[in-house]
């Protein structure tokens, strides 16, 4: 299958790069989240609650994957955080070649976070790994609570699940303790985060989780050589 | 860039291929509908309230296309309508050589309508065309109004947009007249439809339109030769 070995040599050459771009990350103790959803799930929005919160305390940068526009990235830069927008021009998701650009244009030494926000798609971006630690998958009570069997893949690479809209619950189809089961059966071990970025419930928690990794980060950080 | 002309050759030979399939509806004067859409926009409830409303009237077949799972054939089988699930084994859309088996096993002499709803993805189903008449595309309304401008290729593509879940208008930011001027900018001409296929609100403008297209697809069927 001349198909499937190609996709294997793309994917291969796709980790090697992004190895690369999180060794530099990790120089400089930078925490990276690589953020998936369907698209309209509340991924933006689920930045712009961390801008709001996290903003001031450590120093964040966005990266906005788009097909095209830059909706996004005007939302997050009016939040007072430093974003790059990058359009994919048609592809399905962000890989190690497409960041190499906005990559190569932040001072990581100036960082404490990156926040990587994928193209709005539940199936492609989930084959490429991209120069973060954590990958984050925004789901959204309206879109139910059979997705984790129709889009194992996604579920299976994500340590944590935010469950947004939750002020939706009430009036859409969505079984919650279902989904739970069926995502810890692809993941065993997920942080399951349930709250709603529009009315501000739980995003508490999401930064919870978020300053957990960040300082845990800190720590790990190589100490630098003085050279006085 | 020999990856641009790699995607323009799979993308040609699937036109051809999907042409041929065409023909065969053609001659048994078969309506061929495919349904697109991002995750849970509700592609499948669309399918089931057109077996409820069409199912007795016109002889209809459904095609479901997963990653995984056959969650969604069941639904349409327990309407009382034929179906066949073609799971896509993590392909992000359907095509024709995917389609092969199944419009194969179909006798279309026996057949009015046959609906193929794709892979939830706003992005890749776009790019590949179906043995289909008329590519619908299903947006639902806590996906946001802005998302024309991320996935353009998809509403260009489009012949009618179904507006799903209008019911959870009060709920959500969703500008609806925002919504169909950007879409009108890509797709000239396109109809919209809004309904909740959920409450079963403007159901009934969904099926005038698909019935209009029915008869007059009706009309043009060559005429058969009796041999008596």
């Amino acid at each position: 299958m001349p198909k499937i070995e190609l996709m294997r040599r793309v994917l291969a050459s796709n980790d090697a790069l992004v190895a690369a771009q999180r060794e530099l990350l990790d120089r400089h103790g930078v925490l990276g989240i690589n953020i998936m959803s369907g698209p309209g799930a509340g991924k933006t929005s689920l930045v712009e609650r961390t801008a709001e919160a996290l903003g001031r305390k450590y120093r964040m940068q966005v990266i906005e994957g788009d097909i095209q526009g830059d909706l996004d990235a005007r939302r997050v830069t009016a939040k007072g955080v430093g974003c790059v927008q990058i359009n994919t021009q048609g592809a399905c998701h962000l890989d190690g070649l497409m960041l190499g650009p906005a990559i190569a244009g932040i001072d990581f030494a100036k960082l404490d976070l990156l926040l990587i926000e994928n193209v709005g798609n539940l199936v492609c971006p989930a084959e490429f790994a991209l120069p973060a630690h954590y990958n984050v998958t925004v789901i959204s009570t309206p879109e139910g609570s059979d997705k984790p069997v129709k889009y194992p893949l996604m579920f299976s690479k994500s340590d944590a699940l935010v469950i947004n809209k939750l002020d939706l619950l009430p009036y859409v189809d969505f079984d919650l303790a279902a989904l739970k089961k069926a995502v810890r059966k692809l993941r065993p071990g997920i942080t399951f985060i349930e709250m709603s970025a529009r009315t501000g419930a739980g995003v508490d928690k999401w930064v919870a989780w978020l300053e957990e990794k960040l300082l845990s980060r800190r720590k790990k950080r190589p100490a630098t050589i003085s050279r006085s």
